[in-house]
């Protein structure tokens, strides 16, 4: 196993990053082409009515959101949901069956395309980190037991380490080409997606990165839903950044105050929207566990999405002629008076700019209106629907929409609160449904919705102040409004700080609101991790993922927080531990495989002052060791010249050391096989040099703090305890340290005899 | 000790972000103030006569530059250079004398504010990054020798974990204030200063950094060489954005091309840098090493930044005179013959910004000329000297005209050339003289002078295309090119790569040349790399700090890696081990103090099998231990019932647990006095009660791989190694695994029994 492969390695972070940027791509063309359908054949027939359109409408979304739910529902369940929590949970050291397989990948690209681009309030985002992910495994494995491929070249990358670097990586550069973000997916990957990074991993990821929006925003520039628009290479503004925010206002010390009130809004309805979707998940799992049929179970699973597109068209198309139509109007230039300037719906932002039309509007069933020319300005009576240029669209243009500088007449407050109510409940229950969906177009929806509200509130309170004439003033703009908000909402439910920050910077353009947006995002970080779990992370509590944090957290009975140190490694060990020789007999080998699931035996040797710790082999190493009856012995005793023994071991390393095994079938009725084998009783198996001899072992009286600190630092799987002699007397595994065994372990323990707390800081820099 | 006090970790955070902030501002406002009167004085003179302003310029930075290197020199030696290799040692576990010290701090201040001021060709950023790991240290620790003071609140601080954490978040903060650039302030502490990080870290940091930055923009807003200038509390671009680039550039897959070229100039230009610079730093040393007295050493160190700034002011005021004046010249705007149109300097930007002249020229000794009116254009005769707009200006000054777009003809290829030789050759000269100076705009202003070179010559060969007319052809812009060879030489000296695309992106407001700029660095880090060490690790090994790699690299004599796997923890560990009994004698103690240097022992118990492993006891308990005579006892009984033991325990955790010695000359000659006094060696104390037990061992036949991993990414100090029988064999510290004691310690060693290579990567996840 060579050490230190380094170009290969950044070649293949190259090679990642490149497909990952690929899929990107046709993710995005694929949605645009969608739903770039939908809408203009929507928009026409509304002229011929609502109901047209309404039919319409449904009948097209349907035809896409159908296949998107029966794939994940009937062929793909693990392609459901944004596949974050699973990642993480992954990159944490848990492994998760059908996450990494080729067909997930391609049923999570498919749903994902048909269900964003039929309307659903969800966004590609999460699923392409998955497929990110999914890509970063693929490559660097090479090797898919579906497809039956499996060359040796990549045998170097096939090791947990190399596995999990890739992945994040992928997942990296699966963020990255979702936002035209490079350093923002860096930064994702290292703050949320992985439990374990090193510097190392940050270039190589910060590489793969870059060459995966490279290659997103490379293709991109010359298409639009696969059609050719010229300028193939020209990297322009307005098709590589998601939400070019085109202003110059300047932040004041008073922006901070909207500010704080946006990050405290977006903590608590952050917080709302986790504990909805937590509730509605809970909710669905227990109506469908009260059904018996398998097939019933799951037509009612495809129906709740069909159900959700029912309402969101239908809110989408007939909502807005609740609204009536508004007038095309203009501020500023205050020399005109107000009522003679109907040609503009912007103020002017700078000497350059003048105030133009925002014409992407929604006209909806409003009169089209006319033109006319009046001396220097023209002149119209052109209208629009409000509800409709939120709702009648994509959800990135309505955000667009949102976004927008110097809009200041665009919303009413009553339209943004009666869209905001709806698509907040529809966003909350369309997330969690089986179909291949991400949250981030709905936050940044959500979050622009109620910046933009309290935007429009301060406008309609202390006027529109335009910044050539009132620079001190220009920030009361609802776009700036709306762009915190976003942030605000995005860091209440993921409590995601600096990756979210250089996100929302990098899908902007505009780093003037720097601060503003760090200030909400800490702010909603603070008020939501005070009121309840960050979404992810409830999401894996609730899918049962066991994930270890950095650093443990165990509550005693009365919420108060347990200290650790107090306790030590043997109070929340496994005891007794199986335990075998170094030269242990095959039948016994055999009986502890099947009588057991441990994952791994301590080897004990036998000494003068007893059995000690010699070693530690895993479960698989063993299974493997047994597929190979050539290298079973005849007698207990060890070849004495280790020297000599080992040139002749015959087994390589490779072999015995997999990842799962293949034919896991197979293998265990061959055990079972040689457990009944009588003359097997009297073989044995000389596993000094197979079994790990870097075994870390810590003694029973060391602080259960540090041990934490240890395993999850580490990565261990793992972890003998020993006394004093070095005899094994117990073993700590991952479930042994999830929280709530701790709890329950220690609430009876009385402090143990550890408790003189000079037990210093363990990274003592 | 309480366990998670989290709130006033985050206020402590703010705190040491305020302060930073306010230093920061203080910082800047000094600078300016002092090397505007230069400047404008100067010009003033140089109506004069060239002589006359030479003798002004020289006069005056002398004046500022003798007190800062002579406080360096004499006072606080420890003050000089940038401080940041220091800082990376500290946090990487060294302990490293002085450089937390208040008097440090002032006189890092005051000698960065004057040599800066002066004109040296170096920057504040590097002394603003250390006074913010200053500040961090200085204020959570609220302990002061020189000063005296030492408040009980702050003892929950003091411990090593959360003061590398505050000191860390006050490096961040330094960078954060000094490039007004929060995530890159952060970004850069995580990839470069510290070899700790967490996540929780990465949030208070994020927090810190926000109000760092959000302090100095705040006080900078309205202030300019503390004159107060009104809008306060207005961020506005123009000075809280130290490079301001107001450009639409689109970014195209051309652009790449000369990215590329950039990008091997800067890891070649910046490894030369490095090791011109280590050079320079050997020869200083050798020929100081060489001279007896201490006075003329010191004096010769004080002349070297004379001398420097010497040549600097003649080169700066004399230089542009080699070299003529230049017309005002326009290009674009076709319909007009071009050499009608004299009166700008820029091209069109777009529609709304017309061709204007860039005022800020130096115009140096060139005639004033006039402006008249012409139709619709005004036209001129004016002039200025390139040379001058670069060298007769501040540093800041001479990068924003290098990074400005759209001024296609302002410099001609000669003179950046000749700008670039001298610039080099003083910057690398200056740093590492015995000022308080950084590298940041040294390294900006050479990466812009020869980006700037390159564009330059593909406007010659290419032609001038104007955005507005041909946006495909727009990138060809010197300006864009000088923002990507500052990128990418700053990468090429420093090999940072998130953290200075960040600062790139933040220090110049536009993220459209993202990618450029990634590509820029990352090639600029891989030549680099191949060919040298970063700067910062050449200067800890330059300093002698041991400093661990997260990854050991170890070479074999033919420059080959050598597989730590094949090598034990037995090859390396020190032996034999000076042990302690858990009741050991007092004359024994003191005897092993005083003649030992080692920083721990192990403590060992007598069991049935022999001596085994007890714990840990560090020197610094042990003195502290020996201070208090109540709690020694007369007989080497250890008292049977431990929990009562323990109550009666004299001395409490925080008494014996202390960073350093305070007063190390007592301490030590009471202990002389101790091992003098015959009745002490009848006496003993019972270790057991303040030893640590929680002490990581290892087995001697652990693989040196994973030794090294474990050490280094637990941040241990003292690691003791066992054998089967958990006797102590020998001891693993720091030295041990420093790169050239490996090589040392490995090249006579047979590989070791250990050599099966089934040991799996220890982050099994």
């Amino acid at each position: 196993q060579p050490k230190r492969l380094d170009w290969d390695r950044w070649i293949m972070m190259g090679l990642i990053g490149f497909s990952v940027g690929i899929v990107g791509f046709l993710l995005h063309q694929f949605i645009d082409l969608i739903s770039d359908t939908k809408w203009s054949y929507s928009t026409k027939y509304l002229q011929q009515g609502l109901g047209v359109a309404w039919i319409f409408s449904l009948g097209y979304s349907l035809i896409f959101l159908i296949p998107a739910t029966a794939l994940v529902v009937w062929y793909r369940p693990s392609a459901g949901g944004s596949g974050i929590p699973e990642l993480i949970g992954f990159l944490n050291g848990t492994i998760i069956r059908h996450i990494f397989n080729i067909r997930t990948m391609v049923v999570k690209f498919v749903s994902c395309v048909f269900s964003v681009g039929s309307g659903m309030p969800v966004g590609p985002e999460g699923p392409m980190i998955h497929l990110g992910g999914l890509i970063g495994a693929g490559l660097s494995q090479f090797k898919s037991d579906s497809l039956g491929i499996n060359p040796n070249y990549f045998q170097r990358f096939r090791n947990s380490e190399d596995r999990r670097n890739f992945i994040s990586a992928g997942a990296a550069a699966g963020v990255s080409s979702a936002f035209g973000a490079p350093v923002g997916g860096l930064l994702f990957s290292m703050e949320e997606v992985s439990s374990f990074w090193n510097m190392k991993l940050s270039w190589q990821t910060f590489f793969c990165c870059m060459i995966s929006t490279f290659t997103t925003d490379l293709f991109n520039s010359a298409f639009k839903g696969f059609q050719y628009q010229g300028y193939f290479g020209l990297f322009r503004a307005e098709t590589n950044i998601m939400f070019q925010v085109d202003s110059n206002l300047e932040t004041n010390i008073l922006t901070f105050i909207p500010t704080a009130v946006l990050g405290i809004l977006g903590g608590v309805l952050g917080a709302l929207f986790t504990f909805l979707n937590l509730k509605i998940a809970r909710m669905r799992r227990k109506i469908l566990s009260e059904i018996q049929s398998e097939n019933i179970k799951k037509f009612l699973r495809m129906l709740e999405p069909c159900v959700i597109l029912i309402l969101t068209v239908t809110v989408s198309v007939l909502l807005p002629a609740a609204f009536g139509c508004t007038d095309y109007q203009c501020n500023g230039n205050s020399d005109v008076p107000l009522n003679d300037r109907k040609e503009c719906l912007t103020v002017e932002q700078d000497a350059f700019r003048p105030p133009r039309t925002e014409d992407t509007v929604k006209r909806y069933t409003c009169p089209e209106g006319a033109v006319w020319n009046s001396g220097e300005y023209s002149v119209n009576n052109k209208s629009y629907n409000q509800a409709a240029t939120l709702f009648f669209v994509t959800g990135e243009q309505a955000i667009k929409h949102l976004f927008s500088n110097g809009t200041h007449k665009e919303f009413d407050v009553t339209v943004l609160i009666v869209v905001l109510v709806f698509y907040y409940l529809l966003a909350c229950w369309a997330a969690g449904t089986a179909i291949s969906s991400g949250l981030v177009v709905p936050m940044l929806f959500i979050g622009g919705l109620y910046g933009r509200i309290i935007g429009q509130a301060m406008v309609d309170w202390f006027g529109v102040h335009v910044p050539i004439e009132e620079p001190y003033w220009a920030w009361i703009d609802p776009g700036a409004m709306a762009l915190i908000g976003a942030a605000s909402f995005f860091g209440g439910v993921s409590r995601l700080t600096m990756s979210l920050t250089v996100i929302m910077v990098e899908i902007t353009n505009d780093i003037s609101f720097l601060l503003p947006i760090m200030s909400a995002v800490m702010i909603s970080k603070w008020v939501g991790d005070f009121i309840t779990h960050p979404l992810y992370h409830s999401l894996l509590e609730f899918k049962c993922i066991p994930f270890l944090d950095s650093e443990p957290v165990v509550y005693s009975e009365g919420k108060k927080l347990l200290n650790l140190e107090l306790f030590s490694a043997a109070d929340v060990m496994t005891t007794p531990v199986e335990v075998v020789k170094p030269c242990e007999n095959i039948g016994r080998v055999c009986d502890l495989l099947l009588r057991t699931t441990h994952g791994g035996f301590p080897v004990v040797k036998d000494t003068s002052s007893g059995k000690v710790m010699h070693g530690i082999i895993t479960r698989l190493e063993l299974c493997m060791l047994m597929q190979n009856q050539e290298i079973f012995q005849d007698s207990p005793e060890i070849a004495e010249d280790v020297f000599k023994k080992e040139e002749v071991s015959k087994l390589d390393y490779q072999t015995i050391h997999v990842d799962r095994l293949i034919k896991s079938k197979a293998v265990y009725s061959k055990i079972r096989k040689l457990r009944e084998d009588q003359c097997m009783s009297s073989k044995y198996i000389d596993l000094n040099s197979y079994l790990n001899r870097s075994c870390v072992t810590l003694p029973h009286t060391f602080s259960l703090h540090r041990t934490y600190i240890i395993f999850r630092t580490l990565g261990l799987r793992h972890l003998p305890v020993v006394d004093e002699q070095n005899h094994v007397v117990g073993i700590i595994t991952r479930k042994d340290l999830m929280g709530f065994r701790l709890e329950e372990k220690l609430h009876n323990k009385p402090i143990s005899s550890n408790r003189h707390l000079n037990t210093p800081k363990e990274t003592e820099a």
